[in-house]
């Protein structure tokens, strides 16, 4: 079958991404061997962990230029060889940037059918994960700290804002623009919400956590790290989950000045990567679809449309233009 | 009694320390209180977290200009209103930059007739404790792992590197000069040394840590721990317990840029003091005291002479003129 495809074309290292770094090609999908299906793509995950990847600057997956863009999608089974999954199956898998995937059976899980089907793109999938694994072992809150969160109001920090408030923690969130931070307050259930676009960042931080911040989950880096830093309470635990404001720079940015703070505040500044909790994935899904049909864990979406507008719907995710998970639908 | 004292006569931040930063003065000691002694000031001890204490930046217990300078020193009681500490008694405290000091009894602690006397104000003391609990506490090296340290031949890394070998480590010295790294693996047994003031750090560290850096240990900051992130293993644990080489500077240096490495490394970077272990310093100082006894644990005195001296013997230890504890005997 004729299946278009958008191929990696560069390493865009220490710079934006650009139009450039990405190649279209038409390829006839291969015959099915034994075991495998073949999945129309219907539905697109973008997140800013795709442009390291492109980057091998150090996540586990390796990338080379020429190679399908890859990126985690949801499609339906439309030729199978594998009897579990016989057409018609809606799956889940790294289908990558392309119309048709081939896949081995055992590389695709089944989708559910809940009625939840984005979300396991979402507060269901990685970035979902990320926050549970991130917060809950990694920030460790309890009730009554203050957890502060950067990128609040995207796919990762969102969650972790409302798992936070299901731990009994008091939360404030960072994001950019009065309307992400009135949907953080009033829909999400924060404390608190500071506009690093509008306010003092520092400041607002002092004005919101009086008592400290006891847990900090950064998804951006740079200075809204570094203001961070300057307030945490005692025992401090910083998650650094991502750092979205160095994606893009020529020069590798300065570091936080501030770090010395962990030594007064006998504190700790923590990284990791989901992909380490696997063997928990399947329990920790469940409680996260307990929670969003409770209504606890609320989310929102971005669905961008077109074959053509996958590239263009990364940079959405750099330029901050995406208001809840970004998504795209073929 | 006629007494000569030093006192506090700025806060010396974001610049190096100067000789107008103290005052001499005299003034008649107090006459004894009950429960009081009168010690004379013999030793003192000498640390670059003095430093940190004028300034007034974060440690515990803040100064003043016109206070007299702290420092832990040893002295002998010349006159007592207290029946456990008679005249002669040897005694450890926080005795500050004069020839006597009036101590209530309680304040102060006897220093076992047991041949070690100055090992109190280093092994044993403040940077034996600090080595101790920043080690096995928040590093918590096990057999096999690499153990870095910067600042190896100083007073708390020297410990710190011997304590790894005791926990089955290999160990990993930085430290400035070709006699203090000799030293380091001539005398105190580390499996390797690097001389920062002539060779590439990042590139030395690469060569002696073949598997990545498993804990570092900390005590210089700047570009030594932007190095030392660059070449940490998986599940790394930094130690941030210093940073000399920030203590000196107008403008809070940069952080360090690699900090993001925590993530792919899923490693944490923790800050302590030492204080906060103070309930089991005594069952730490018989250890300490057991493996000096032993010749497992070797130290190193730079001892100054003389009340005029005082100040300047402040300043060599941030230039690193010192190989050593640094002492002073008056």
């Amino acid at each position: 079958m004729l299946n278009e495809q958008w191929l990696i074309n560069a390493n865009p290292r220490g710079r934006a991404l650009s139009s450039e770094d990405f190649k279209r090609t038409q390829t006839e999908t291969a015959a099915l061997a034994e075991g495998q299906v073949l999945v129309r793509v219907d539905l697109l995950s973008f997140d800013p962990s795709q442009k390291g990847q492109m980057e091998n600057i150090g996540y586990a997956a390796a990338t080379e230029q020429g190679q399908v863009m890859r990126a985690t999608g949801i499609g339906e089974v439309i030729e199978s060889t594998d009897d579990k999954m016989p057409v018609g199956t809606q799956v889940l898998g790294s289908l990558g940037w392309q119309q048709y995937a081939v896949m081995n059976a055992s590389a695709v899980e089944i989708v559910p059918d809940d009625g939840l089907q984005s979300a396991y793109l979402g507060p269901l999938g990685g970035t979902g994960l990320t926050a549970y694994f991130g917060l809950f072992r990694v920030g460790c809150p309890v009730p009554g700290d203050t957890v502060l969160v950067s990128g609040a109001a995207g796919a990762t920090g969102s969650v972790v804002g409302q798992l936070a408030k299901l731990s009994g923690a008091r939360v404030v969130g960072i994001a950019g623009g009065p309307q992400k931070c009135d949907w953080l307050v009033h829909e999400l259930g924060f404390d608190a919400a500071i506009d690093y676009k509008n306010e003092s960042v520092k400041a607002a931080i002092r004005a919101a956590c009086p008592g400290g911040v006891n847990v900090f989950f950064d998804n951006v880096g740079g200075s809204i790290l570094n203001d961070a830093l300057a307030c945490i309470a005692l025992n401090a635990r910083i998650v650094i989950c991502g750092g979205i404001s160095r994606y893009e720079q020529a020069v590798l940015p300065a570091g936080p000045a501030n770090y010395f703070n962990l030594v007064f505040q006998r504190a700790s500044m923590s990284g990791f990567l989901v992909t380490d909790y696997a063997a928990e994935f399947a329990a920790a899904k469940s409680r996260l679809a307990q929670w969003i049909k409770n209504g606890d864990l609320v989310f929102k979406e971005d669905v961008q449309s077109g074959f053509d507008q996958i590239p263009a719907t990364l940079k959405r995710v750099f330029d901050g233009d995406n208001f809840g998970k970004q998504l795209l639908r073929m």
